[in-house]
């Protein structure tokens, strides 16, 4: 029987969602609580996408085979139980043997959260990027409408990557003002590694006014990494939904 | 020249305020900011009081005596700088050299976050006590009014004091509801130790339907800490707001 589950998790104490020996890791702790509950019978978790180290799940999805008689509304608590309390399962979801988190992923949202003040909040240190300087939002927001549509995004993904194929398309990106935030909400079909957080970090030094609007779309078409802004920090970043063809969960 | 400051705290990675040999605390990081601000010279921090590890500040009140030619306003930046960041001045003030952080006070108010769902939340798992089952607010709120007023407080104190006199007063015991969270908020002329944590506890005991309205005049008359509820954990609980006679931040 495939389970798939939505899984949140903070970001903060692990070295990202893959696993990577003698590291604290999203994969490696779900993957010894499924072991503990088949009483040491190795399962395999696949996700939609890796996250890195610091980065935060809302939305995450997995999923895993198992022969445990247990119902899936049950999974999560029976999983939780097994879980460290900086990651829980909060919804399961039988799919059919074909179903694969990953492949089978249409698109995704993420979010960025940013503070934005002199003194910084100590409940969220972890949680937004915090930044203190005043912002020029509406710049922002008119830098951001190049990005839309279907682009090789090679100038806003990390250079070490093998993939080769940089074409995504970008279907919204919002800034929302929220009290004291600064939420950019930004939706594909598929994202490069650290795509999201160069996308933000460039947008930030338009606010800042440290690039022009204008300058965007030359980053683009140059397709060169170093032309684009900084990649912004870990700690603001949210996978917060994986979207499939039909709605699983 | 005296110098009173306003400090936000996540107590979660603190042994409490007060300073303990070998042990990470508020005062004691706050200390060794102050000494390496001063080049080496000590400098003695008073705080309206002290907060047990795991328990949050938002306006917990400090003063000291410096002769750095620091203005006031440059304070919170400065002192920032020396400070790790799950502690944040956000405010100070040149008070007058009678000024005494605690003796002064007239008044306090905490706050209490209760969170209230099946699989909790990753990100408040240190900022508010998860509880799962349904609590019935109205009866909460109805037992409260019975602690409202002068009373003696010995049944809401840790056992383990050193306190003679147990009477204090309660001005307000508000429960708000918000979103997903019901939020005391609790304020009187001043705290015995526990003492809001064990209304709380003793609060979603009556909310559970563990205990009756009724019961909680009759422990606050038995003057017995064993009649009360549990002490609610900790890390739901912030000092709120410290009182002066004069506004002073």
């Amino acid at each position: 029987m495939r389970i798939a589950i939505l899984l949140t998790y903070e970001g903060t104490g692990f070295s990202g969602y893959q696993v990577q020996p003698g590291k604290r890791t999203v994969q490696g702790e779900i993957e010894r609580g499924l072991l503990s509950l088949h009483k040491g019978q190795y399962v395999k978790v696949t996700s939609s996408g890796r996250t890195d180290a610091g980065v935060h799940a809302r939305g995450q999805i997995i999923h895993f085979d198992t022969d445990l008689p247990i119902p899936a509304e049950r999974w999560p608590h029976a999983l939780n139980a097994c879980l460290p309390n900086d990651i829980r399962a909060m919804k399961a979801t039988p799919v059919n043997n074909e179903f694969h988190a990953r492949y089978d992923a249409i698109g995704k949202e993420y979010r960025y959260r940013i503070l934005i003040g002199r003194n910084g909040d100590v409940f969220r240190r972890n949680l937004t990027f915090q930044v203190t300087n005043p912002l020029a939002v509406d710049q922002m927001r008119e830098a951001s409408l190049v990005l839309l549509g279907e682009h090789d995004f090679s100038s806003f993904c990390a250079a070490n990557t093998s993939v080769v194929d940089k074409v995504r398309t970008i279907t919204d990106i919002v800034i929302k003002e929220e009290e004291d935030e600064l939420v950019f909400i930004v939706r594909g079909n598929g994202f490069l590694y650290n795509m999201v957080r160069i996308i933000v970090g460039t947008l930030l030094e338009v606010g800042a006014g440290k690039k022009q609007v204008s300058e965007v779309r030359e980053i683009l078409e140059k397709k060169d990494r170093t032309k684009a802004g900084k990649t912004a920090p870990a700690q603001g970043l949210y996978l917060w939904k994986v979207h499939y063809k039909d709605v699983i969960i």
